[in-house]
């Protein structure tokens, strides 16, 4: 079968063998917001030279201004209800393979606006299984990083900060930006813990915000430290406002899930602030696809 | 005499009698940010006509990059530091005309970072004088909004919060942007209401500023209503971190210092919080530029 993990700005591959073993992977930048409008065309170029009968898709790819756009399910659902949530998509010039979506994550009840993910509970599938009982805390940090309750392999609470998305166009496009080099420096870890440090002094995010620049003025940093201290501070405010920080007694650790980099720090911030970490990679969408396709076909319905 | 008000994006001049009356205004875009490296050559220009004797000039004009870096006073001070620490700029082409540019302010003793103001302190300097004994806290929103606190007459503590840089860059840069009109559309009291009420509840701003997008998603508002929204959450958040809500017993006032429009604004927000307000007109700066020269040339040195 073929895994397809398709962003809003990328696109990920995988042919996998019924097992579940990856055999081969690709990737391009074909995300779903470029690929709008010829979605059919993108995934036939993508997949040409893989002939297995059976794509599985997840992410944007199933949202709004997506290919097909699927339904959320509402929180709590399990593999269970993910499997049984899966849609066949029609499309023509595929030669009879089937395509099918999963649809996206709803939690309407553990906060006064409705939270909502679509591609990372795919990630999530392929831990369910895994985590033994009880609760489980999962940070998939990114663009908008995801927080996930777990408790008896179901997803029960969601929480989108967009804190990537304001690293983002806070280097881009503010003052900020313009106090930094142009391209990304490398993490240096003495900025980012003053970063983590000042999100857990008064005056909040908007003032903390400013500092940058003041300890930009008084050459508190590098310019080169910069980038690391506003990302210290965004991560920081992130992982405080978190469920982490409202649960208690506090969960002793956190499941990880994205790219290394990224990951690098926010395991960092963790690990300043006592708490354990267990790392899981980014490519779990493709486990996890194989983990749903593998339950809709072998369980009682 | 001339007062200009020179900050980063704008220019403002006002002519003056001697008693501080204004007899002319004159705006222009020509802020510090784009006159660098010929700010002689744009004030001519602006001033052209005006044949008084006497220029006095606040703002980033004072700042770094700009025409003349004036050092920061420290804080606390009052108008009588403000006076002293003028300084006059030689410059050719002026025919004579003494130029003179007011300090801007640092306050490096209430904060583990410091906080600085350029400009504001001149609009303050019109304050200072006339309020009365005891505590003040006065805010001027804006690109980056100031928060003093005033007592006895001198600035004693700044706060600074990046709230109007962060709405502009989320509305033009940000996904959130992309949900909402191109052009900024009229204040939405329900919407921006909601978002006041939001930046209260738990989670943090990076999760809050993710609410918009799934607000949109769910259609809670109209897209036009989104700016209102995103604003009331910003300036909600702003309120909340404040001066205002850490003393104790809290404030019953503040006097808020700026355009009418953003002033509307803030006004709304602070009234639902139960909080008074004195409003003042953002050209305080001419005000205040005569203040500190009459406190200047009347007081023994």
């Amino acid at each position: 079968m073929i895994a397809v993990d398709w962003g809003t700005s990328s696109l990920r591959l995988y042919r996998l063998d019924a097992t579940g073993m990856v055999l081969g992977r690709r990737r391009s930048e074909s995300g779903a917001l470029i690929s709008k409008g010829r979605f059919d065309k993108v995934l036939s170029g993508e997949i040409a030279g893989w002939d297995d009968p059976l794509v599985l898709m997840c992410g944007m790819v199933g949202g709004r201004g997506g290919w097909h756009e699927m339904p959320y399910l509402d929180c709590p659902a399990g593999n269970g209800e993910l499997a049984q949530g899966m849609r066949r998509i029609a499309a023509e010039g595929f030669d009879g393979r089937e395509l099918w979506i999963v649809p996206g994550l709803r939690d309407t009840a553990s906060d006064a606006v409705p939270d909502v993910m679509r591609g990372e509970e795919t990630q999530l599938a392929a831990l369910l299984d895994t985590l033994p009982g009880g609760s489980h805390l999962v940070c998939l940090p990114g663009t908008h990083s995801k927080w996930a309750t777990v408790r008896e392999g179901r997803i029960r609470r969601i929480t989108t900060a967009m804190t990537g998305e304001l690293y983002a166009v806070l280097r881009e496009h503010s003052i900020l930006g313009q106090l930094m080099p142009a391209v990304d420096t490398r993490f240096d870890a003495y900025a980012f813990d003053a970063g983590l440090k000042r999100s857990a002094q008064a005056g909040g995010l908007l003032h903390h915000l400013f500092g940058v620049r003041t300890s930009s003025l008084f050459r508190k940093f590098a310019d080169e430290a910069l980038p690391s201290y506003l990302s210290g501070i965004l991560i920081g405010h992130e992982i405080r406002a978190s469920e982490l920080f409202s649960r208690s007694p506090r969960p002793a650790q956190v499941h990880l899930i994205g790219n290394e980099r990224l990951l690098a720090s926010y395991a960092h911030a963790l690990t300043a602030l006592g708490i354990g970490v267990q790392r899981h990679p980014e490519d779990l969408a493709a486990r996890g696809l194989h983990a749903l396709w593998s339950r809709r076909t072998h369980e009682p319905r």
